[in-house]
């Protein structure tokens, strides 16, 4: 079946920045046939973008999908992860939860225009579940951790739930099963070397959380280390390697990452929230080492929008570097679409609107308020938009979302049932009222 | 006539944080009668809430509305106020412009929760008429400058506007006529003093651009001062000066602000994206200096949007001062509604949901799946919330958004309408081409 998306202002991201105001892009079967504008090819299906930005979709490079029910919890508390999210964790989730969780937050990436996300979590069996009854496209891995979590005692049984799911989704279309250690201090030297091996075995993608925290700076430091040299160190360095965060880096750091072709998953939203400080991004573009966006999970960020990403990167580079003509605003939404399919060494299929690319796509409805005018579409993107101007998305060639709402399921609907989920959660977060 | 708003989970903003869960708030004549939980009162209009928030309406300190036309143009060029904005409103600025903007600029407020502002531009009567137009209050003043403007020669034509304006709304109920001076280094000293000396005589607020460029604050260390201190030496400093930006601010600045009762209209949005800094208002809040949030002009910000203000400011200050503890989300939401009242002097009257209040309130739909779960709905309002979500919004008294929608004039048509007006600025913004 033939879809065509038709007057819209096609962003289609290339090498040359080719727009077309009213333009319009024909798809088949999960690909992308056709894009231009003038005479329009027949096709089965139309959607009339009515003066909408189309561009490819969205992609989120490090998320926690399923951590829905803690959104808007201890917020401002300090240390909040060792001090109640890990205990949490350890005391209330469950499969139902990871499950419904995950599929609220795909629901919610959806409506953002994300079409493509990485997660790393606990059941993440569950994720993969909810990520293939939708039109998402998932990078997951099973968190390997050196304690106690939800799903395994020790690391020895997230190491075994990683390889399984590393088998059981090696032939999947829509799911890439990816290597997780949860980081550089909260993951033994051993496995830490054991999920490298993983990774190199079956050419997936290891991804940790990185040069994030005050403490974790510390006790590398205390040992003349960082934790990028750490994990040269160990051999973890590689094209393989997608580094979440990344907020604390030394020259060293950056020129052993560039050299090594390291990823860089940049949370903003959830650094800067946390007072953690600002990724030196510039200066790791400017050794051409890739990155891309990352929302985090929802009680981190706290949504899962990338549109909210874009703009808190654009702001916090320009005022770290003290610099307003860095980044402008066209390269950041290059960043949020080819910049992540790179990350993922998927640019020659994801991130560009062109014949035979992915039909993942997303249209940003102008008719909100703060849409108008559009003499730069790429800035108000980047410094208007929000996740409410998401009007329709194209994921894997279906349809996911039309005029704002989800095609595939009810998030109403499911918002009830992980609210009668949630209870025993509600419950078991009483003891930790006063923190959060 | 009296109206109930019912099933809201009312945040009253007042000192104990008093908030009802499923809570109603009783209007009638532009004053708030009654605020509660429980049984509820007659009426003869009642807006059922479906459990959306409902607070004060948001205070934006600083706008200037009617430059609608400019967004998106030049986001990222270094020194845009001389190298275009300057020029391109003498070039290319009338009064139907201004008017029309303003009223556009008005709505995206109203749409986005905001029921007060404080707005400084050209053909300043025409921001009025506007206003008069819509339940919007608004503080404003014409624009003094020492160089041509779009509608005077010299400040002196400035300063008769102003007196002009001063006397023609002095009774107005809406409209507080206020005294704007452009800024530190653009206005000369004798149309400082003369402004002051107007603000005295009608006890009308003064606001000005200060300590926000690069440019003038290296202007002002050559002769050994500050734009704070000059301002001190010129006699400016009174609880009737409202500060906008305030970036660049030293200890005795500080110090001699909190003496004087200044207060501080901070634009983080505008500040953050052109990359010059991030306000200490840490420091300034230590020092009792009243502060609140403006969103500047739609092409700095570049939204009107109050709850963009929340959010940025949330994570600058926490990044800047590297504590993610600093301003929890409640104390936020207090800013931008008691805290902008108290920096109008208003805050008997406006910035809290209780009896004789002014009728200024907003509904937060939570149907986004970003607002799920509501733990912390303050947290909802900083971290996940935009403008979008606003439900519904009474300005004194009127239901002024119902569903998302403006009640009293059309957007679509009013845009239609602004861009017809807006084909002679766009030609002549052709020979900026090359920058914007």
């Amino acid at each position: 079946m033939k879809t065509l998306l038709k007057h819209a202002h096609v962003l289609t991201m290339d090498d040359q920045w080719t727009a077309f105001e009213d333009g319009y892009v024909l798809t088949e079967g999960g690909r992308i046939l056709e894009v231009g504008s003038g005479n329009m090819p027949e096709a089965d299906r139309v959607v009339d973008c009515r003066g909408g930005i189309l561009l490819p979709g969205f992609i989120n490079l490090h998320c926690h999908a399923s951590m829905v029910p803690f959104r808007t919890m201890g917020d401002d508390c300090p240390d909040r992860l060792r001090r109640f999210l890990f205990p949490l964790e350890n005391e209330a989730l469950t499969p139902e939860l990871v499950y419904l969780g995950a599929k609220y937050g795909i629901g919610e990436m959806l409506l953002s225009g994300t079409t493509t996300f990485v997660d790393m979590y606990y059941f993440e069996d569950e994720v993969a579940r909810a990520c293939l009854e939708t039109g998402m496209r998932g990078f997951l891995g099973e968190t390997v951790l050196s304690q106690k979590t939800p799903d395994s005692e020790s690391e020895g049984g997230g190491l075994k739930l990683t390889e399984d799911f590393l088998r059981k989704y090696a032939a999947s279309d829509r799911i890439r099963p990816i290597v997780a250690p949860h980081g550089t201090t909260t993951v033994s030297e051993a496995a830490l070397r054991a999920c490298e091996a993983l990774s190199e075995q079956y050419g997936a993608l290891l991804t940790l959380h990185a040069s994030e925290m005050d403490y974790e700076m510390t006790y590398f430091r205390d040992q003349g280390l960082t934790p990028m040299s750490y994990l040269g160190r160990l051999g973890l360095l590689s094209d393989r390697l997608l580094a979440a965060h990344c907020i604390h880096l030394t020259e060293d750091d950056l020129k052993q990452m560039a050299a090594h072709g390291v990823r860089i998953a940049h949370c903003i939203g959830s650094n800067a929230k946390a007072g953690k400080g600002i990724s030196p991004i510039r200066d790791a573009v400017s050794r051409a080492i890739p990155f891309g966006f990352g929302t985090d999970g929802p009680s981190s960020g706290n949504t899962l929008s990338i549109f909210d990403q874009m703009r808190l990167f654009a702001v916090t580079q320009k005022t770290r570097y003290h610099d307003r003509s860095l980044f402008p605003a066209r390269e950041i939404v290059r960043y949020a679409t080819r910049g992540g399919a790179e990350c993922l060494h998927m640019e020659h299929t994801l991130g560009q609107i062109a014949p035979g690319y992915a039909a993942d796509l997303q249209v940003i409805s102008t008719d909100a308020a703060h849409m108008f005018p559009l003499y730069n579409p790429y800035s108000a993107l980047v410094y208007s938009a929000n996740a409410s101007d998401v009007d329709c998305v194209m994921a894997d060639g279906n349809l996911v979302v039309v005029h704002h709402e989800l095609t595939q399921w009810s998030l109403p609907a499911l918002r009830e049932e992980l609210k009668r989920a949630m209870s025993g959660f509600y419950q078991a977060a009483e003891k930790y009222r006063e923190i959060i």
